[in-house]
């Protein structure tokens, strides 16, 4: 049975013995298990799709993915999003394309995608990809898409979401599953995939956008992360991808928690969104202010403009209710205290 | 009555009159403001101690606590704990003494303290201090210790426990109300109390040890944030010290959630400590990985020394169970599964 211990194992000391005839480099072997991990996990006969740009990190995992696969009975593709944002886009695609069939993937497809301008350049990019990733997917019968995220990948996106000061969630980084995507190198660390990609002789393309200061992640890359380094040690990126770990997990049960108490403390009449302060009252604030973010959210607030400040507004009508006007809100939302029940929409008045 | 909104708000409107006058500074208004929010809980009578080391902001504290607290019929005095590591330590704790006199408070007491070598220099500090803070709160029949930490105290206190990737409790920072502490200054920015010792006049005394990159925290305060600030923007204090608050509420509610459960599933005989799986595996990881992290301190592993490492290890014997043999842990702990039990204890044998 593909991916049971036993077959697991087996490969593993078919490796370490390859490896002892100093014929596999360390870092391959390391990319190899990542890959492996995730893999030995999905039923034979699944299609898995690699997110391939032909940069380091996805290059390893086209490699790896493509050596694992078979093994474990899997059909293993790759699609490459051409952004067409630089000029030389479509070549790199093609070049990134090759070097995935010569690797023998199949099928491997390239995706080309308008960036729209919604959510800044680094944004819009994602939501363009992923759009192209998941249409990919679906054309192509691939119940999985790999993507190439590294240890040093999440560290970055912990910093980037500390920038804005949200709480767990924006510090939970990326998860390893969700959906139909999977990390398996998600405890890799770049320098990895790098010595990878040359123990094996692939040729990366080097993004220029990586070493381009206008964007955040880079200079959270180049500027935040070494001086962190310096200042606290060594050992930074793990503790970020640490604490993104922990802080997913803490957020996943908080979500649920809140979601089941919102069951009862909320209710829906016309363009309104009632709480039941006597529900609200006797829950820990960590759940009291999520069900109240999820009611904000339901009145018609975007998730993008509603802070933390918003919510807690909002909450200080439960907790410290001294005759409150009401609570300004996004998008023309307010919230009201009346009657034992917060009401919040956009017609609401004081 | 001392603290009602009337008179907070009567206060409130003289300063700004004497403000408009051209008499009070922004800055000294900020910090007056910030010292009557926490003061008004307090009730009539209360005993209130400014911990001062005559630095910036202590002294501010000491300042707007010398002006607050007659007006809402408190007395205040003042604590300078001497940690006698300087050859001049003597000398400016005398000052500082001086100063508090000077602006009124009473009593005023320097108290001279051992620092000893546990938890490095820092925290050896910082124990000695937070020893002497409560013996002297004793002694003076204080019921409440003022500290003088800032947001960007704050913020660096969050960055520190990055460092530590822990989890939530190391990101939340210093709460603004613990046993008999409270930090008025916590929303205050350090530039404010600069500026209003400035304007009032005080001389703050310079600890050399604020400049000296030994110290961890000097290089997160020197290096790292103003780094992280031009990557991020401007705000990222404030997104810190939000992250603190969020995240400490996070962790208070998770923490009861998982004595709740603790109830439960733990039990004790002798020295071990007995996790009963059935009631464990129903739970969020969140909340099982903190009951598993208990019952291994009650078993006597010591908390500086359990890692999340320790605990996810502890964790896979309920959730990823695959017959696996004991899981050591600091302080010769170990853990095993057996009978729809995890123990924990230091004479537990597979």
């Amino acid at each position: 049975m593909p991916g049971s211990p036993d077959s697991t194992a087996d490969q593993a000391v078919e490796e370490l013995v390859e490896q002892r005839r100093g014929k596999l480099h360390p870092a391959v072997a390391r990319t190899r298990e990542a890959v492996r991990t995730t893999l030995s996990e999905l039923p034979h006969g699944t299609t898995v799709l690699v997110a391939c740009s032909g940069g380091t990190d996805s290059l390893a995992l086209a490699a790896a993915t493509a050596f694992e696969a078979p093994k474990l009975g899997l059909r293993a593709g790759a699609v490459i999003v051409d952004h067409d944002l630089q000029p030389d886009s479509a070549h790199v695609a093609e070049t990134a394309a090759k070097q995935c069939r010569t690797l023998g993937l199949d099928p491997v497809r390239v995706w080309t995608v308008t960036v729209g301008t919604e959510g800044g350049p680094e944004g819009a990019a994602r939501t363009a990809r992923y759009d192209a990733l998941r249409d990919a997917a679906d054309e192509l019968g691939a119940d999985v898409v790999l993507l190439a995220h590294t240890r040093d990948d999440q560290a970055e996106t912990v910093l980037l979401g500390l920038g804005r000061g949200s709480g767990a969630r924006s510090l939970a980084g990326m998860a390893s599953a969700v959906g139909r995507v999977r990390r398996p190198f998600l405890e890799v660390r770049r320098a990895t995939t790098a010595a990878a990609c040359i123990a094996s002789g692939l040729r990366p393309w080097h993004d220029p956008h990586n070493d381009d200061p206008q964007y955040t992640r880079v200079r959270v890359r180049h500027e935040v992360l070494p001086v962190l380094e310096e200042a606290l040690g060594p050992g930074v990126v793990e503790a970020l991808a640490r604490t993104a770990g922990l802080l997913r997990a803490d957020a996943d049960a908080l979500d649920q928690l809140a979601a089941d108490v919102a069951e009862t403390a909320l209710s829906r009449a016309e363009s309104e969104v009632r709480g039941e302060v006597g529900v609200l009252t006797d829950e820990p604030t960590a759940i009291r202010t999520r069900v109240l973010r999820q009611a904000a959210l339901e009145a018609g607030c975007r998730a993008t403009d509603l802070t933390a400040g918003h919510v807690a507004a909002v909450d200080a009508l439960v907790t410290d209710w001294r005759g409150q006007r009401w609570i300004d809100l996004p998008q023309g939302v307010r919230a009201i205290r009346q009657g034992g029940f917060i009401i919040l929409g956009p017609n609401v008045t004081g």
